[in-house]
């Protein structure tokens, strides 16, 4: 009686080990082999090995990933402001006013350059009007509704279909291997904790971005609810990024990755400390077919300073064309 | 062969079964049993087991605690003024022209009373003074030495001593069921990092906190550094505790403790929650010759309205004298 337990538990084991080791030979499939590759696999295993010189606790192991167009596309528009201009078509009737006022009048009428010509001011009403004036719940549930129906101009997919493939791996692989993942993004922050949880595998508690002040009050029914108001709180890029790492995580990352010059101090901030080996990855948009091509001309996901200083401070530069064998789930 | 090995893991098991029974059997070795206990462990049997009504999901098994009068003591003056005026005293020298100046004459004269005669604005001259115009990492270094050697007037012990034993005993219980357990507190937030991990168990990116603006810069070196500015950027107190739970965790706690009215919309903002059960707790400070006795009259740590409205929300009044066997660990 004792021996069959003991062969069924070993046998479970053996399945259960054989499942470690295949993932363990290969946990990042969807990453060609090469330099690039090697040198995410080669700092994993320098860092978590116990004997290692390199070895940092797990509880130092702190990975930070900017999200639009590091974790998922950012073209032709950052997909928020997609969400963005979709509310203001839902929310025109309420808004009668819009009609004759920019830059909602030019947004009803589809001309999103005229709409956007007018700058940050014209951002900003945009994002005041669409992410204010509501309780958090609300706003959240707007997120939910949106990311489950609309669909990107260019693939017909949800938006939260295109996030990158290599990337879910290696946040994956991270944290099977003890490292805690954060998102870093200047997107807000609200809008990603409704859909990144489940996409990525980032709690809220580990999602840090952009966001407007909030308000605790008694709503009309008796209940609290908080409020968010048309007035930034924070603006979770450049060298807000390094600022959002202290306020919401108090930790100095081991890895970074990002994508843009808005990542640059965030990367910068990572790679310049001491005492544990660091990781700096810009993801660099070389695929014209499968994504997109763009790095220092580019108006979104402009790289310039991180393409001149990659050298300088080791960050390993992710051929998208060439590193990554799928870039989306969806492809065949 | 086979059998040996066997019989070895079979035994360790038993060990460890053991151990994990043992535990179970009491998780709150420092409460003593009754109504309190009770509820607790009711609560975490109700939302932790599959198949019952109120089981939670472990990824919204969020539990929030306040700090000061909570998790640790708060008298004869909160730990963190403590700090403030030792490092008043440690950076006179630097400082001639406070032997003449309000707040600092009076503090440097050991006059506490005169020195915080000046109020809020007193106390934000000592705070910016002690809590601004240093890096982040200096900032740490400072709070760690002292913590280090700093002791209490009247117990004698380091602060970081003065520690409920009860509440660390329920911060680890709801570790091992499940829970994500946060500090969220009007206490500063790089302060309590500097120790909280070590003394809790709860890491920074669980801290909630006041925090003074943050600015990332190139220091003289050559390397970036982040400069605390003499700034207000939080105020987690009162209705900013929702605000920070949602700023930083974005999810509703299902769990909240407090001990003052600073924590009244923290505990309000829980309770009122629907989906889940909720449990809201008051750490009602009821012994004057182990600890401290205070409620509605209290200059630190007033505790009126969450008295009043206890029964209403159906919070649990912790009841120090009777409810724990031991309040500190260095207790015979």
């Amino acid at each position: 009686m004792v021996c069959t337990s003991c062969v069924r538990k070993q046998e479970q084991e053996a399945e259960h080990g054989q499942l470690i080791a295949s993932e363990a030979s290969d946990p990042l499939p969807s990453w060609n082999e090469g330099a690039t590759k090697k040198a995410i696999v080669d700092f994993v295993i320098h860092t978590t090995t116990d004997s290692s010189v390199g070895f940092i606790p797990v509880a130092d192991r702190i990975a930070c990933f900017d999200n639009d167009g590091t974790l998922w596309s950012e073209q032709p528009l950052y997909f928020q402001l997609a969400f963005a201009l979709d509310r203001v078509k839902a929310m025109a009737s309420q808004h009668p006013e819009w009609k004759n006022t920019q830059p909602f009048k030019a947004l009803l009428e589809g001309d999103l350059k005229t709409a956007l010509a007018g700058g940050e001011k014209a951002l900003m009403q945009i994002v005041a009007s669409t992410h204010s004036g509501m309780t958090t719940e609300e706003f959240d549930k707007s997120v939910k509704d949106w990311i489950a129906t609309a669909t990107h101009p260019k693939t017909g997919k949800h938006y939260n279909e295109m996030v990158f493939q290599p990337m879910v791996e290696l946040l994956n692989y991270l944290r099977d291997s003890g490292f805690k993942t954060f998102i870093v993004s200047g997107g807000g922050i609200d809008f990603m904790r409704a859909w990144a949880e489940e996409v990525y595998g980032i709690p809220p508690y580990q999602t840090v971005g952009s966001s407007v002040k909030l308000k605790y009050e008694i709503g009309e029914d008796g209940e609290p609810v908080l409020v968010k108001l048309p007035e930034l709180n924070f603006i979770d890029d450049k060298e807000g990024k390094p600022v959002g790492i202290q306020q919401h995580i108090g930790k100095r990352p081991v890895f970074a990755a990002g994508n843009s010059d808005g990542d640059y101090a965030m990367l910068q901030w990572t790679s310049t400390a001491t005492g544990y080996p660091r990781f700096g990855m810009i993801v660099h948009h070389t695929d014209s077919i499968r994504e997109w091509a763009y790095d220092r001309g580019s108006h979104i996901g402009r790289l310039e300073m991180g393409l001149n200083d990659a050298s300088k401070y080791n960050w390993v530069l992710v051929d998208m064309k060439n590193d990554w064998r799928k870039i989306y789930s969806f492809e065949e």
